[in-house]
């Protein structure tokens, strides 16, 4: 197996130097909300910084605000807000999957327990909200749908492991919630605040979704696919939480039944050289990339609605890099 | 030890007659609101029912509505809201206290893991704020910063697990948010939405807060005097947990030091017999008794600021219920 098409912009490299600044207000809206649980729970406030990735989610929020129009303090506390969801169900996620490692340091869960994870992510997912209704009923209205897809797509996810027929309409119904709810709210968001029309607000709001589901399809492709020592994760998880993704599903589908069955049974038992080989008697691997190349495509059409400019340009090259990552 | 003085309205004699058929329409709106998932979780959400408990949330936001003014639709879609807060919260608290049964059924925990409790708990608090932004910008806010309260409450709560020497504010701190909180903002959310001035919400919302303080030092009085068969869940679980609640934090300041020492090695080691024995040394618990018969009677002061009326006499009973009940 060889890693993905590699050698583009890493996640430190992403190019957002046109909102470096606002990116900085938002993580001051982040932190100062959270200022007040200092003295009780410091270190584990603290701790949260280490969660702090690519900040892809609030940059799209504002490369698409600054495409539309104008950045605005409503798009701070916004991009603080959809950060935090993120981080509350990072928080989350890590105690689902026992992780002891994220972004190279010890998770919330391996560090403080299940427990005080749980509950600091309940915390950082209300705090979202108080934050959310600092601007107005429809951006309330925006994230709380938002976040009720994001929980059913990863409850219907927990629900399917070890389902090995899952279907292709199933993995997208999952990551549709899962991950592209909050990059399509981002967007739209972004777009609102910056006075689109609703026309315009509409076409990036399905920018930030098949990004959204372009990046995760890639992200899919790296858990089977990646480096670990890249990455800072540890891969092959998808398999041994019995996780069906795309390449997978499509290989079983395209397999004689004899070895359909061997491929179950390879997955099943954590076998991965076994799942390796399989999954190379198909173009399955192939398939999946162009599946993520395609919404990545389709995203980059969105972005027509837009004049020409330097962030409309930044957002474009983030539909080549969802797909190319290596991390 | 005997149980707490008793005979008084139990859960389900709670006087509601007036607003039976808004807290059915509350429940509706609870139901619709979920009726989405039926069919990949349709047992998960059914389930749900089992943790329908007295309604004391919801019927304190329709009783403060109605002794104000008029209960309206927005009421009920709140309603709906603070009750799916508060099952969110009794969710995770179950996984948090490996809880097996409640309400005399097996928890969601115990029947489906807690990837998926977590997560049921997640999707409940989403959509509790996304049926509030159905509402307003203002409700947003005030049930975003309750449900702030409530988890922060819940956090250091947790975190001050095995603390033998918190104190008497610690504890205070803690219950105002994780049982308070949402009371005073059901007690609130029903005077403004019934066109209450900002003063009688005021006195309400301090009505409700009192009332919520009342109700948990009873609660906790109950987890260490009660009789299992009469609350249907599992007792003495503080000690287990080494949560010191009101009694035993008085009882330790009042102790001389070698009894208090016994004191916190009877808790250290779950002895029941041995803790009771100490407790009865001093008046720890009636001054428990007499502290949350002070709020209670706080409680009822504050209903002074309305007419008298049905709904202000049932919510007056409930203070009296608050400290009284056996379970």
């Amino acid at each position: 197996m060889t890693t993905l098409l590699g050698g583009k912009p890493t996640a430190k490299a992403l190019p957002f130097a046109p909102i470096l600044a606002d990116l900085d207000a938002a993580d001051r809206a982040f932190a100062n909300t959270l200022a007040q649980y200092r003295t009780p729970f410091a270190s584990l406030i603290e701790h949260l910084k280490h969660y702090r990735g690519k900040r892809l989610r609030p940059a799209l929020m504002l490369l698409t605000a600054k495409a539309v129009g104008k950045i605005t303090p409503q798009h701070h506390t916004l991009a603080a807000a959809v950060e935090m969801i993120h981080t509350a169900t990072l928080v989350h996620d890590d105690v689902l999957d026992e992780a002891e490692i994220r972004r190279h340091v010890r998770t919330v869960n391996a560090e403080w327990g299940n427990k005080i994870s749980i509950l600091l992510g309940d915390m950082l997912f209300t705090h979202a909200f108080h934050l959310t209704s600092q601007v107005d009923r429809r951006a309330c209205e925006l994230i709380g749908d938002a976040t009720n897809r994001v929980c059913a797509g990863e409850l219907r996810q927990v629900s399917e492991r070890g389902n090995l027929n899952l279907s292709e309409a199933d993995y997208f119904a999952i990551i549709d919630g899962k991950t592209a709810a909050l990059t399509e709210v981002c967007c739209r968001l972004g777009a609102i605040h910056a006075g689109a029309t609703e026309f315009v607000a509409d076409k990036l709001a399905n920018f930030g979704r098949c990004l959204g589901i372009a990046f995760q399809i890639a992200d899919d492709l790296l858990d089977l696919t990646g480096d670990e020592g890249k990455t800072g994760k540890t891969l092959g998880t998808d398999i041994e939480q019995q996780k069906l993704t795309l390449p997978l599903i499509h290989c079983l589908s395209q397999l004689p039944e004899a070895d359909a069955e061997d491929l179950r049974t390879a997955i099943r038992s954590g076998d991965r050289p076994a799942t390796a080989a399989l999954l190379a008697k198909t173009d399955s691997l192939e398939y999946a990339k162009r599946t993520a190349d395609d919404y990545a495509s389709r995203a980059r059409q969105e972005l027509e609605c837009l004049p020409p400019s330097e962030c409309r340009a930044i957002l474009q090259k983030l539909t080549e890099w969802a797909t190319r990552r290596e991390k």
